[in-house]
C-alpha cells in the first residue's frame, strides 16, 4: 500500500529555551514522509529551491520515500520559516515566513502518483488542495491539514475542500476558530455534518481526540522530562498516524485507535530534538517500545462488581 | 473504612454563558462529602453560619456523611464565593470572596472523628492543614489540595505541611508555580521529592496525571457536549477517588487508577449542572455506566508484530 503527501519542503530557523538551530530541515512534507516511511511506501510532492542540496535530500534517502513529485526551481530559494517558542513551549511565534519558491507552488503529480491507497492534503491552499484531489484517482482514503490563516482568510474554499475529504486532521483552536463552538465535541461534530466521517483533534501536550458518528477515542500525550523542539510535531503525528493506517487496508476504529497510538509515538519522539534528528535515529525497536509505554501510561481495569455499593 | 474531609462549606454566586446561579450550595468540603459518599463513610469538618439552613443541609441528608464536625456560629454569615468563567469554561474570574466564618475557622475534631482511615486536607491555610492532622491518629493516608494563593503568600509552609502527606492532588498550573519548572512531569518530581508518594495532577478538561516514583497513569476527562459549569469539579474528582481508594484498604498502582476514574466520573457528572443538582440525581448505574464508557472511550488493543516492519 501507498500514501501520497503534498506539503511543504522547507528549512526551518527555531529557538526554544533550549538552544537555536539556523535553517535546518522542516516543513509538513517532510515531517510527514519520514515519519510515514517506518510503516509504509511514501510518494512525497513539494517543490525546493537551489538552496536545497544533496546533503539536505539524505533525510529522505534510505527509507521507503519517492522524490518523483519533488520539484526543484532553479534560480530560486527554499521556504523558508522562522519562529520562537516561549517557556512553555505550547505556542510559536513566527518571525519571519519566506514563501519563496512555495508562493508559486502548483503541484503537477506525476504518472505513477496518481492511484495512492491514502492521500494526505498537507496545510496549503484549500482551492490547491482540491487541485491536487482532481489529478489522482479517488483514493480509499484522503486526509486533510490545515490551519488558522486559511479557516481566516479561505474559509468557504475551505470548507468546500473538506466536504470531499474522509478525515480532517486539525488542532484544538482550529476547531474553535472553524465553527464557532467553544464546546469541542460539538465542534468536531459540525465539521462531520460537513461531510468526512473522521475529526482527529490535535491537543499539544494533551494528546489527541478522534470523533466519528457513534465514537469518541482519547489518548492522553507522553508525558515526557524533555521537550526540546515541538515544531513538526503535527506532522509527525499525522505521518505516524496515516502511515500506519496506509499499511493495510482495514480502516475499523480500532484500527484506527492503534494508528493514533502509532502517531502520537512518533510525534513524541520528534519533540526531543531539533529538526528531524531524533527520528533519524529511532527504528522498530524504539516505536514499539513506546507504542507498549503508552499502554502502560493508559491501562486501567475493570472495577470489582463490590465497589460501587 | 471511612474518610475525614476538612473544608469550606459555601454559598457560591455563578454566572456561566449558559446562565446564573445565586447563593446556591457549595464549597470543597460539601462537593468532596457528597462525591466520596457514593462509596464510603465521610466524616465533614467544615464551619456555617445562620444562613445555611437545616433545608440546605438536606444536601448531606440520607448520604454517609457524619455532619458531628460541621460547626455552626451563631449570629454570622456562611463563606460566599462569586464568580464568573467565560466562553471556554476554564478560567473562574472571582467577583468577590466574602470568607465571613471561614475568616476564624479553627477545626476541632470530635473525639469521634480523630482515627480516619483516609485524611483529606482541603483547600485551606497549610498551617491549619497541619493543625488538623496533630489532631488525629496517623491515618493510612494523607492527602491534600491547595490553591496558588498559598502558594505565593505562604510556600515555606505549604512545603513544610507537604512534606507530612502521602499524596498531592494539585492543578497543572500550581505545579508550575509551586516548582518553578514548566516541565510537569519534572514538576511533579521535584514535588516527590519533598516527601509524598502520589502527585494527582488535575489539568481541567484534559483530565488527570498521576505521578509515583516509577510510573505515570494518564487519563483525559470525558468529554461532554455540555459542560454547565465546572465549579466544584477538582473537589468532586478528590471526593471520588479518595472516597473509592478509602472503601478498602489496598492501596496498590491498579487500584488508584480505578479511583482516578471513579474521581474523574463523578467530576464528569459535576459539571452538568449548577450546584450539586447533578450529583443529586445519579446513582450506582450511572457511576458504573460511565466508568464503562471510560473505557471505551480511552482503550486501544496491542498492535500485531507484522504492523511495524
Amino acid at each position: 500500500m501507498s500514501i501520497l503527501v503534498v506539503g511543504s519542503v522547507a528549512f526551518d530557523t527555531i529557538e526554544t529555551p533550549f538552544g537555536k538551530a539556523e535553517k535546518v530541515i522542516g516543513g509538513s512534507a517532510t515531517y510527514f514522509s519520514v515519519a510515514a516511511s517506518f510503516f509504509t511506501d511514501v510518494q512525497l510532492v513539494g517543490v525546493i529551491g537551489d538552496d536545497f542540496t544533496e546533503e539536505h535530500l539524505g533525510v529522505f534517502r534510505d527509507r521507503r520515500i519517492d522524490l518523483q513529485g519533488l520539484e526543484r526551481v532553479r534560480g530560486a530559494k527554499t521556504f523558508h520559516w522562522s519562529g520562537a517558542y516561549g517557556f512553555d513551549l505550547n505556542v510559536a511565534e513566527t518571525r519571519a515566513t519566506d514563501l519563496n519558491v512555495f508562493a508559486d507552488f502548483n503541484p503537477q503529480l506525476p504518472e505513477s502518483f496518481r492511484t495512492p491507497e491514502v492521500l494526505f492534503l498537507a496545510n496549503i491552499d484549500p482551492e490547491l488542495q482540491r487541485e491536487v484531489l482532481s489529478q489522482v484517482e479517488r483514493p480509499a482514503l484522503v486526509a486533510l491539514d490545515t490551519m488558522n490563516y486559511w479557516i481566516s482568510s479561505k474559509k468557504a474554499e475551505l470548507e468546500k475542500t473538506i466536504r470531499q475529504v474522509d478525515l480532517v486532521i486539525i488542532n484544538e483552536a482550529e476547531v474553535r476558530q472553524l465553527t464557532g463552538d467553544a464546546n469541542l465535541v460539538k465542534g468536531a461534530r459540525a465539521i462531520l455534518d460537513l461531510g468526512p466521517r473522521t475529526i482527529v483533534i490535535k491537543r499539544g501536550e494533551y494528546g489527541v481526540l478522534m470523533v466519528t458518528a457513534d465514537r469518541i477515542f482519547a489518548v492522553p500525550a507522553y508525558p515526557l522530562e524533555v521537550v526540546f523542539d515541538p515544531t513538526g510535531a503535527g506532522d509527525t503525528f499525522a505521518g505516524g498516524f496515516l502511515g500506519y493506517l496506509a499499511s493495510g487496508s482495514d480502516h475499523s476504529e480500532g484500527r484506527l485507535r492503534r494508528a493514533i497510538i502509532f502517531g502520537s509515538v512518533l510525534a513524541s519522539y520528534n519533540v526531543e530534538a531539533f529538526s528531524l534528528n531524533r527520528l533519524k535515529e529511532i527504528g522498530r525497536a524504539e516505536i514499539e517500545a513506546r507504542y507498549r509505554a503508552f499502554r502502560e501510561l493508559t491501562e486501567f481495569g475493570d472495577y470489582d462488581a463490590t465497589d460501587v455499593s
